[in-house]
Order: C-alpha cells, then sequence, then structure tokens
C-alpha cells in the first residue's frame, strides 16, 4: 500500500474526542487511509452516548505509518490488556509515528514503548507516566523522536495540526486548520489547573478522587508487569 | 421528565467534530441527558470513515430542551429535507435553545427558524444566511434570544461551554473546560481566513470552489421554498 496508513485504537469508555478530534484533522490529510482498530469489530462503548463501530480489528489490521492510542477512564483498563499491549508492541517497530492523546500515554507506556521517551498526558495523571520509565512533560504537545503525545482531551486537535505538517506539511495543515476554522476563543480561561479559578480546580479534584485509587492500582500492576517482561527479555 | 433533555441531529456526511465536540461538553452537564437523533436507528455515515449510530428516531423523540444541528457536506442535503425541516419546525417552540454548529445554521434557517435572528456559521457560507431572512454575524458564538449558533467546526467547543454555563452555571462549564483540558495551543495562526496566510486561503478557497454551485443551487430552492410556504401560512 503506498497511502499513508493512521490508525487510531478504539476501546470501550474511550473519552470520544480524544478520538473524534484527531481523526477530523488526519481525515483531511492527502493520501492518508485512517482505520478506526478495535479488538474486534463490535462497536464500543465511548464515555458518552455515542457508539463508535471499528472498521478493522487487530487481526486484520494493516501495518501502520501512524499508531494513536486515545484516552479516557477506559485507558486504566487498557494498561493492562494483554491484547491491546500486544497489538502496539507489534506494530510500533515499524511505525513512522506512535502517538497518543490524554491518557493513552499511559497505555503506550504500559506497552513499554515510552521508556526512556519525553511525554505528555492529561494533566491530572502526568506523574504517573514516570512509574513506567517516561519522562513527564507539562507541555500540550510533546515530541520525542517519533513519539508524539497530546495534552488531555482537546490537546489532540492541536497535536493532530503539528503531527499533519509532520506527514505533509506546513501549508497542508493550514488549510486543515483553516477549513475547521479552528481559532480556538474560549469563553472562560479555565482548561488548564494554572489558570482555572481555585474553586473549579478543588471541585474536579474532589470530583475525580474516587477514580485516583482504582487509577493507582491498575497503574502499579501494569508497571510490575512491565518490568518483570523486560528483565525476563534481558 | 425532570432532566435536561439535549438532542444532536444525526444526518448523512455531518461533520462528525461539530457533533462530538459539543456532546463531549453536554454530557458533562449535570442533569443533561444526551440524544443522538436520527430519521431512523440506521447509523448514519460521517465526512470521515466514523459512522454513527442514532440513539433515538425523529418519531421516538422526546420534547427537547436543546436542539442543536451540526453542519457538513450533508447539512446542504438536510435545507431541502422536509422530513429534517418538518421535525425542527415541530420541536423548536416548546425548546428553551434552538442552536447549531457551522453549516447547521443553514438547516435551522431553512426550516424558517432564524428569520430575524443574527447567526452566524462557517466562515465561508456566511453570506448565505441572508437567504432565509437570518441576519448573518461574523462571530465565533452568535447568542439572539434563545437561538445560539456556532462558527466553523470547533466553534462548537466555544459554543457549547457557552450554552453550558447558561444551563447549569459558570462554575460547572469551567470545570467541564478544566477536565477537557480546553487551554488550546495551535500550532499555527490559520484558523480564520483573516488570520491564515494569504495562500492558504486561495488555496481552500479553490479547493471548495466545485462545491459552490450544488450549495448556490440548494439554498435558493431551500429559500423559495420557505418563501413559499411562508405566503401560505399569513
Amino acid at each position: 500500500m503506498s497511502s499513508l496508513q493512521i490508525g487510531l485504537l478504539l476501546f470501550p469508555k474511550v473519552t470520544q474526542l480524544d478520538l473524534t478530534g484527531p481523526l477530523q484533522v488526519f481525515s483531511r490529510i492527502p493520501g492518508a487511509t485512517v482505520h478506526l482498530v478495535g479488538k474486534t469489530l463490535a462497536a464500543v462503548s465511548s464515555d458518552t452516548v455515542l457508539s463508535l463501530p471499528p472498521t478493522v480489528s487487530f487481526a486484520d489490521c494493516p501495518q501502520l505509518d501512524v499508531i494513536c492510542v486515545p484516552g479516557g477512564a477506559g485507558a486504566d483498563d487498557m494498561i493492562n490488556d494483554e491484547a491491546m499491549l500486544a497489538f502496539l508492541r507489534q506494530q510500533a517497530p515499524a511505525a513512522r509515528y506512535v502517538t497518543s492523546v490524554c491518557t493513552g500515554a499511559l497505555v503506550l507506556a504500559a506497552a513499554g514503548l515510552l521508556r526512556g521517551y519525553r511525554a505528555t498526558t492529561h494533566w491530572s495523571t502526568i506523574d504517573d507516566l514516570a512509574a513506567f520509565g517516561a519522562i513527564p512533560e507539562c507541555t500540550r504537545v510533546c515530541i520525542d523522536r517519533n513519539r508524539i503525545t497530546g495534552g488531555g482531551v482537546t490537546a489532540g486537535i492541536d497535536f493532530a495540526l503539528t503531527l499533519a505538517a509532520l506527514l505533509a506539511d506546513r501549508t497542508t495543515a493550514q488549510a486543515i486548520q483553516l477549513m475547521l476554522e479552528y481559532n480556538p476563543a474560549p469563553p472562560f480561561n479555565a482548561g488548564s489547573p494554572d489558570t482555572a479559578p481555585e474553586e473549579v480546580v478543588s471541585l474536579l479534584r474532589a470530583r475525580m478522587q474516587s477514580a485516583r485509587q482504582p487509577r493507582s492500582e491498575a497503574i502499579a500492576r501494569a508497571a510490575a508487569r512491565l518490568s518483570a517482561q523486560t528483565e525476563t527479555a534481558a
């Protein structure tokens, strides 16, 4: 196949905008074929009422030039999902870019694909990358060699435009930005814990607290398994 | 039903990010029930490989508090689609907010729902709103009484956060923004024809030229029909 093969990974409880933002950008890159890659072809649930039908299964997926793992609550399950991790490990060596949005970075990291790489993820979980040997960097889009990671959810649009310029050229990426009228004007300045009102940050941290314990346990298990696998391989 | 009923309209060739951006925001509003409303329950194609399964059909849709029509190439068909226009006309009178993203405004306008209202849409088609008696306003989010219209594609996120503050409160909207890490940092300043390099604007205008003639014809037909209906009603 001569065209550019781009694969976005699907899994239950994915945050759909982590995926649909980059999907919109990638779909406008000339010559790109975009795949929605599921474990099987069964539609997966997202974090909203939108159900997402894959276009290809792990088994039938061609070698990808770009692998992109979105995040969401379901990413906490995927970091211990052997089928997902095996798929990523199998695809990564021949891919031009191995990428993620939001907590998709934890999944790449759990597959051992961010060890020694600088990477970003959702602001609330950035420190967790270190458990897998990645080097957390609080930035919206982080490029380290061929690993490109985006911050939380909407950072996927900035990430995808950055990658579009690398895959095609700057003018192509700018034309996509103009077509999508991506001239953002948020009504509030609350998009980062550094700028949001203190009460909003506190409110959200309190609300996320209940997810913290299971995530910490899942990360500890995933990190231990990755470490054991690495020792076996060495 | 005591909860807030929010309906996003689905139709073939919808620009999926017009819908999935607001969907992500609306889904986090406490007490909101979000519906993906299709003519039938059959999944509809988007402008990307993502296929979108409705959650409810026109016939079974409850009275909506918020109606939101996304845009895309398929909106050019919807402005002459009697079933779509009838659904919008039937729902609008009892809705708290009648809204759109991108060229979804043309569909609201073709249903006669923007006559005498200020409204916005994608930058490339803003003048077309006047054919339906709307007052075009080049802005990212336009509020006129209970009609709220967003500009092209990604403006849907700014629109939805604005509406979230009206439906809930400012703190709730800010918490959603922080959760989505909506702290945009576009890699280029090309999101508006006013800021994009001249060559990028020219490139895109040339590429969109082929869609211009069919759109103009569709708008002329829709505007004539709306005008005839209004005279009959008068």
